[in-house]
């Protein structure tokens, strides 16, 4: 699917190559607004969010705002702004999160909860989300304001979901499912659906590019919950293990359970309640998750969604933009292998 | 200044009644608004959320919104809903709070992150947060949009510094008063402005409310700064102490220090970076809080901002509304005797 064409004949590992090299520019301009706007005469502030947002994020939510204008052919700038809000709504969550889930590592570097402490990284987090917000009424779209506001929404109420099904092992995939859409493709359809809102595309466009960022966001976690139990610390960059550790129920775990023996369901009863949560107990986990083949449908669950984002572009004429866009795809859900 | 006089001719003490009956029928619609955006299908939302808003609040924030429309004979309903919005940003500032002071107690009942841990209170309180943002959305005024943004970004950034200056002894009044401006009178401010710009009273109108508003909030807080010196708490529903063993430097604690003898700024200073945080400790600090005429003289501040306050409402015509703002203001002073 991809546009780029290895010249041995052999095609290449999908990448987000394309799509960074489509949005430089305009990321440059994104990363000028967040630089500005993050700043404050309250020095913590810059220093804190400056560690998560400098400290080497793909950006992945602006630069799907910047290439569906680029789909578009928009010619304007307004979308700089409101990436930028999208990052920062972004940020103010992983602040949270961290504090939420205890955690100690993020993109490969201390977390802020664990450098300045758990008070400093939920107030800094509501500073950058009410940034966003003051970001996109500056921009003056009550429809922009209205979509990233019921996102917002959307977002938080998942994340309570989510803390309430952690160390439930009833959770089921129906439920997983909708906190993932929640908690992850709901910024991910915004970030898409306000560029056609700038460009004055139409409603019709708005709803695609809404359904390719939703569909997207959920095979995007979907593969992050994968890596969890598949990958390394050195090249992630996030603790393996961590949501084993935290009894938190994706879906490797969810059709692990279901799948599993008598025997097998009592461990992961113990697992999730975290009784048994050492690094014996994470290396059984991950052999029970291989040999029920929940990791590999976990993947091709991943696989369903991205085809369906694919399938959302393709009454969109052909071009470097929509390339990039479904090699995105295709690099979001190779990530697990 | 108060309108109500005694029939024996012996001023009462000042109250919130009068303000409480001016807006007791608005207050059934914001109250109604309040209870239908705090559901969701989360339970743990309305359950965490409930405990604090339908909790004994005195509900100022609103009441302050409502009263200034009264005060513009604004005919509308319009402004229900933006009271609603400014309590959720009060009620999700107030949950965050809890955490980052790991408190116990507020208005005399257990904390919510006492009851249901800090990670629910950081996440139910985002989403009371995005819900006061969709409220403003649906209302569809980008000036109202924009006072309580950037009010909610002052809130915040207010928030980190009162953090960041939390056991620094060298912290002086002026810092302090921008903390409180920012984190206390900054949505004071903004609950009384709203009013004039749906009732299209003009920007001179707004002004005045807004520093109705601010000053009102500044005297709010310095007398709640006493109260954590002066007072109990069984009738005060708030430990007292709170502050001081927080080491937080508020105005009563900033003079006694600057007024103190050598031997009084060591005592303080081993007070405030946690050294001497007893019971015993406490007691000595009110004496010398005391005898410095520190808690007398920040009520004195109090009193100042709440003349200000007083003051802009003086070319508003008499009547109902002007009389139960004016009474307000001294009650907010009051409380501290």
């Amino acid at each position: 699917m991809s546009a780029t064409v290895h010249t041995l004949g052999i095609k290449p590992e999908p990448s987000l190559a394309p799509l960074m090299q489509l949005v430089a520019d305009d990321m440059n301009g994104v990363n000028a607004v967040i630089l500005d706007r993050m700043q404050s005469k309250v020095a913590l502030i810059p220093e804190l969010a400056g560690h998560l947002i400098a400290g080497g994020g793909k950006r992945m939510r602006p630069m799907l705002t910047l290439a569906s204008a680029k789909l578009l052919s928009y010619p304007g700038t307004r979308h700089h702004r409101l990436a930028a809000a999208v990052e920062f709504i972004h940020t103010a969550t992983l602040l949270h999160d961290d504090v939420v889930d205890g955690s100690g590592m993020r993109r490969g570097k201390r977390t802020a909860n664990l450098i300045w402490g758990n008070p400093a990284s939920v107030l800094v987090g509501d500073f950058l989300f009410t940034r966003a917000f003051e970001l996109m009424v500056e921009d003056g779209s009550l429809k922009v304001l209205k979509i990233l506001s019921s996102a917002s929404s959307i977002i938080a109420e998942g994340e309570v979901e989510q803390l309430t099904a952690q160390r439930q092992i009833d959770t089921d995939e129906d439920q997983y499912l909708g906190i993932i859409e929640a908690k992850t493709a709901a910024l991910f359809a915004a970030a898409c659906r306000v560029a056609p809102v700038v460009a004055e595309a139409g409603e019709e466009v708005e709803l695609l590019l809404e359904s390719y960022g939703r569909n997207l966001g959920v095979a995007f976690q979907l593969t992050d919950d994968v890596i969890d139990y598949a990958s390394d610390e050195a090249t992630m960059g996030k603790g393996v293990g961590d949501d084993f550790r935290e009894g938190k129920m994706t879906l490797p775990l969810i059709l692990a359970y279901a799948r599993g023996s008598e025997e097998d369901r009592t461990f992961w009863r113990a697992a999730v309640s975290g009784e048994r949560a050492g690094d014996d107990d994470l290396a059984h986990a991950i052999a029970l998750m291989r040999s029920t083949d929940a990791l590999a449908d976990t993947v091709e669950t991943a696989r369903h969604y991205g085809r369906r984002a694919v399938d959302s572009l393709a009454s969109f004429p052909p071009g470097r933009a929509k390339s990039a866009m479904v090699e995105a795809v295709e690099f979001a859900i190779r990530r697990a292998y």
